[in-house]
């Protein structure tokens, strides 16, 4: 990140938003009442809302805390806090030029989702007042690229959200059953996974978000955002299709699989198998140096090949990690994007028709720098 | 609005929170791909990703709407699609100045808060493209102006979302029990919430955010942020304290309950008592053109007599509706905010001590013209 500061001339950047925070602290803030503050030269300061102290003391790497009073019926107003550790740091008066988050239009919510705080016009003006001979710019795409591949220790933490996903994927699995509403089925796995999830392997903070759709009409559009689990009962023979996004501690992992309620049909039997060939053929091609759009090519030609060429309208995956989606890669037909060992990308094919429904399979592949992983692995079957 | 407005010389408004969409259209738009063009002159348009044309349709109050094609392989990128509807819009050269959302910083996320799309330095220079002519100017406190008092229309849907929100305090009450952790009490409660809710008086999109502390030591730090359900196991005796957010079509409700484990203590039950007479208190006085600070003062003043003064460390409520907190009004000792009939309050005095742990009480509170009125009544007791 230095690197990429110094050839962009940015003497510092101050972030907000939690999932950049964690990127160069280390500390997944909640909400987003932290600002960290890293300076081309000299070690980053974190300021942080104080009831978070233990919480950032044990996260922290290679930052310096600094904590204000936060939030109770005697604090000041946080920004006047904020302001005044922020144009009291040392060296910062000789920044010209500082880093902000402009760009971040889709936000990763912290664990408590139901309020992200996001850096808008107050965190301009809050910046600006701090540092007024300073010059404020945009530093949202050396963040994006920044992200992009992971380090080893991201790489184990995205395992971990991995693995939590799984024991969401396995509670789907034992939860299908006829009769079963879709919203009764996202509580499950969103359930089991808070359940389970928290504590597994020392996370703190687990949070799922599923969407269950049930029966050929839901799932024939179970690829759109606006199709979420409603209360249609799955009846025998139909098909149940979860799509999960999970935050653990940070990270996010995004998986799919389908289920039939009883024993699946021929065709849908061969529908599934034809995904999985599919989602196969592209987790085999992915490694350093191929082009993203070869990746989406060879599930796409398997589910052409099988004669479903209208079926599967959406792309083959997408990068992520800090966020439930990252803009890069993203494995699609016109993709310019090419892979890097530390990428994570999904790889969810899918083919979908009112005449049965919609199958999908997604898993969270890690580009090694030999081929590739699968991050949380978990058993691929229709019934 | 249109007086507010016409007043601040807005000539548009345009919006892409999904809070704001919902105040101005009645259409809750997921994720935030939505535009709503709000004139001065003329029926306001909204602009939607094709995928949610039926839900739009059925929720729209006379606002026009305009689909674009969204997020399938042949999609195009989306900001080319808005910005031609925009730029063509009829009156929309004339406009001079257009106003947006650069102040909102605390972000009400849509039913899948796994990702919100804010509106960034991408959408000001996409409302800059679209409108060349025209001066981008801050509109955040007009809305949030808007947002203070609330509809009868309004009031309907935040008392099905309380009614909604005392689902989930019953499941709480069925649920605390010796051995429990605060993740399986909080995976319940939003369980319940999500598979009774859905559906409940016509509702279709319902999600809660349950956060339970168990045992004096988390429960006598549950009012800070950072202090969420862990896999602490509930004693017997102790206390399980839930916070609760909720969203429901787009409308928030927050509220809170305590609960012990088998018998409470003497002291826990004085305690709780003093808590319950304290809130009962602040809502008797709530009527329009009560200062906001009294209605704090006729919580904290009991509490304090009671001998608990260090024991109340935060305000005693605070405003919602289109979001989980709003700024107005505040029931704070400073606030110089004036009660007014339509607003919506949190009323939720409490005492958190490590000796015993930490009780809150928390409903929501309309005030009417003649005085008060709780949205959906839900027993308060220990045990």
């Amino acid at each position: 990140m230095r690197t990429a500061m110094e050839a962009a001339q940015f003497d510092a950047l101050v972030l907000r938003l939690p999932e950049n925070v964690l990127l160069l602290s280390g500390f997944w803030p909640m909400i987003g009442a932290s600002f960290l503050v890293f300076p081309l030269d000299g070690k980053p300061v974190c300021i942080i809302p104080d009831c978070y102290r233990a919480e950032a003391l044990s996260a922290l790497r290679s930052v310096q805390p600094i904590f204000f009073p936060y939030g109770l019926v005697d604090s000041p107003p946080p920004n006047n806090a904020i302001r005044k550790l922020l144009s009291g740091l040392s060296g910062a008066t000789s920044w010209r030029r500082i880093g902000y988050e402009a760009s971040f239009e889709a936000i990763a919510p912290s664990w408590n989702s139901a309020e992200s705080l996001v850096p808008a016009a107050g965190t301009v003006s809050l910046l600006q007042s701090a540092f007024p001979k300073s010059l404020l710019v945009d530093a949202s795409d050396l963040i994006k690229k920044e992200r992009r591949t992971k380090t080893e220790y991201e790489i184990l933490r995205l395992e971990i959200a991995s693995e939590i996903s799984a024991i969401g994927l396995e509670a789907f699995q034992h939860a299908v059953d006829v009769g079963k509403t879709g919203v009764e089925l996202a509580a499950d796995v969103e359930r089991e996974i808070m359940v389970r999830g928290t504590g597994y392997r020392g996370t703190v903070r687990v949070r799922a978000y599923a969407q269950v759709t049930v029966g050929p009409e839901e799932t024939s559009l179970g690829y759109r955002p606006n199709v979420i689990s409603t209360t249609q009962r799955l009846q025998r023979g139909e098909i149940a299709l979860l799509e999960l996004g999970l935050v653990a501690d940070g990270y996010w992992a995004d998986r799919t699989r389908a289920r039939v309620a009883g024993t699946p049909s021929e065709l849908q039997q061969a529908y599934f198998d034809t995904v999985v060939r599919a989602q196969e053929a592209s987790i085999a091609v992915i490694k350093p140096g191929i082009a993203a759009s070869a990746v989406d090519t060879a599930a796409r030609s398997i589910i052409e090949s099988a004669g479903y060429t209208d079926f599967f309208p959406h792309i083959t995956g997408h990068g992520l990690g800090f966020g439930y989606h990252e803009s890069s890669p993203i494995l699609g037909p016109r993709s310019e994007d090419v892979l890097e060992a530390g990428m994570l990308t999904s790889v969810e094919p899918g083919v979908y028709d009112r005449s049965f429904g919609g199958i999908r399979i997604e898993d969270d592949v890690l580009v090694t720098s030999s081929g590739s992983r699968i991050l949380g692995p978990y058993l691929k079957s229709l019934a």
